[in-house]
């Protein structure tokens, strides 16, 4: 598609009519981070969430499923520190911040989206969210995104903006997103915190329509350590004030949207992969002519997965019978007979497997490839037309150390 | 079951008429350990197999299925330091080493089960192994099994050896087994390497029976890593000599013979568990009240393979919310509404939450708990009568230490 489109500063506040704050409140006694993120349009919006699909789910998610039913919202809020999950008052607690919030925003609680990330199963105070928002409302501000970015970070080691200017019809749009990672990511809805936001004119209907072909693709196709979180979350805010013509239909104007808001999220799912907890690589696989698509993403995601091949990586060994292991027990149907496995960087290009046997490769040009921070690893099935792409890191050290002691 | 069961000695050599052996012959140059085993029966036995089910799979699963079709067997043959998968020659290798191994025992090719574990996808020489089968035959002996466990390990670091003596009908019979790990572990038949004799009488098609039935329960529920091997085997020759009356029908004497054999292959599934790659503990899981079966395993090996989790408990950290977490996104139908969980060790017990939302308990006593090598955790979902147990191990840095440079 021809879409004129560039990357552009401001993250969530690039959009036009979205102010954005940070600040620290005090939920986790003892840490100086900030901890509560809002993110405000001057105006109602359509909104549209996906949810993670765990069995065990966070109480905001439950709040926000009923306040954005009607397809409109207008702020976002969002502590760290605690997930407010597993908790008996949890359902009061998030549905409070919304009310706390509301009144001193001037809006109704129920165009508010509730999110929580941290540690399960310990109650969350309201106390410090109520005292912290008033300084929080007043704090809002144009410029606000990336203290915002900061207040939603648990052991995330950047900060992950993305915004993009396209045209629609010869109007300018933007859409900006945030999001956090970097433990509990795995497939399967949100693998993670992400709020975004648009000017862009578009339907509640057509809006969720773009974020969930969208999702399946970009933040679905994303694994730090195969464990789907219980809080995972993305919003999409549009607000209207690039006063397009609205979008409330199929056609060429809502593609453009669409392919803007894949841009915009595939960016945030490799920014997720790379910021993996404890992560010093970002692994991209693609898989090519598989039978199905929905092979294809299971492949990609087996490969980008398997703690043996991410330990590999990280110790920069071409280790391609770990990805043939990986890509065989993946369970759907597909035929193992004619693989080829390559792995590239911006050191190069060595092929490995071709027919699911080895090829002699030099070990010195592999060793050099491996040793650039993003790894591209291309299988080839032979067996179909359907490809997909999956994003991941290595499994290092740190990912130990940072998970052992998370919680104390 | 009233069954009269005792533990002993002897590994694959306890049950008579088997003699084991292992020696190196230099699969892998430079390396000083044994790397060729072999388990011989001094008469024909029955036999039974179970296989990785993963698509991509070594060229000795593909002989081996060819030579057990018959039900019959009469050695097992195994290499390490190689895989002999993905090579292009790997069916070729795999049955010359049968040939081998049969002209040396006086034996037909077709008798011999053969095994291969190590590194996928470099080529297998033959040379080491025709050259050294003159020498390990032999060395076969009645305490051959040692040397023959210490032949096929790879990255295990300690040997894993079971015997058990029992009585059918006032005759005693006995079963030895011995087992490799310890990385690529993961449900879905074997999960590693596992090779068991028995001189009990009993036709082939009753022992497979008990073999399949009894791998759901014991080596199937074992996780390590999530990676299902390329080559995991496990095999059973029964060759009568206890002469106790032939176990051809189903009743008593066959329900006898498959609870001992569960014996022993839940002992070798806790050892494998315990020495996964890097680990310092072994964490049990048992799920109880469960809707299914199927729910039931599909949580406990969800739980034991949580990459969080597994990092908690290294950790010592009693963060019980990554088990409410894990339990939570098992892809099985079930409520998540009335969870109990509770962990336990020879330190005591710990409940740590109660309808899926947390208790307060001491986080002094946890730690205690948590100090001990075998851990305990007790998932209660109050939504039916089904049970099971999964055996894992805990994440550690040496887990990726280990992988990060294994080919090399």
């Amino acid at each position: 598609m021809d879409l004129d489109l560039r990357y552009i500063d401001g993250g969530v506040c690039a959009p036009k009519g979205f102010q954005a704050a940070g600040i620290r409140c005090g939920i986790r006694p003892g840490k100086t981070d900030k901890d509560l993120a809002l993110i405000y349009s001057k105006t109602k919006a359509s909104a549209a969430c996906v949810y993670t699909q765990n069995k065990v789910f966070g109480a905001p998610i439950t709040v926000t499923r009923r306040h954005v039913e009607d397809g409109i919202a207008q702020a976002v809020l969002c502590n760290s520190g605690n997930a407010n999950t597993c908790n008996e008052d949890g359902i009061e607690v998030a549905s409070s911040m919304c009310s706390y919030a509301a009144r001193e925003l001037g809006i109704d609680n129920h165009d508010i989206i509730v999110a929580s990330t941290g540690v399960i199963g310990q109650p969350l105070p309201i106390e410090p969210i109520a005292n912290g928002l008033p300084a929080l409302v007043e704090a809002l501000s144009e410029t606000g995104s990336g203290d915002a970015t900061e207040a939603i970070m648990t052991t995330d080691t950047f900060k992950k903006e993305v915004a993009v200017e396209f045209v629609i019809d010869g109007v300018p749009c933007r859409i900006g997103g945030i999001a956090k990672g970097s433990g509990m990511i795995n497939p399967n809805m949100a693998t993670m915190l992400c709020f975004v936001t648009t000017d862009a004119a578009i339907s509640p209907a057509l809006l969720q329509q773009s974020l969930s072909l969208v999702v399946k693709d970009t933040l679905n196709m994303v694994c730090v350590d195969g464990d789907t979180s219980t809080n995972d979350m993305l919003s999409v805010l549009a607000n209207g004030q690039a006063k397009n013509k609205p979008i409330d239909q199929e056609g060429r104007p809502h593609d453009m949207f669409t392919q803007a808001l894949f841009l915009v999220l595939q960016k945030l799912a490799a920014m997720i992969a790379r910021d993996g907890e404890g992560a010093t690589k970002l692994l991209t696989c693609t898989v090519k002519n598989a039978p199905t698509d929905e092979a294809a993403r299971a492949i990609a995601k087996s490969v980008i997965a398997s703690s043996l091949f991410k330990a590999a990586m990280f110790g920069r060994d071409a280790n391609w019978g770990r990805v043939l292991c990986a890509v065989g027990y993946t369970p759907v149907a597909f035929s193992a007979g004619d693989i080829s496995v390559s792995l590239a960087s911006d050191s190069g290009r060595v092929d490995v497997c071709e027919h699911s046997h080895g090829l002699p490769f030099s070990e010195e040009k592999a060793a050099a490839v491996l040793a650039e921070e993003e790894i591209q690893i291309d299988v080839d099935l032979h067996d179909g037309h359907e490809r997909a792409t999956a994003f991941g890191c290595d499994l290092t050290y740190d990912y130990v150390k940072i998970n052992g002691d998370y919680r104390t």
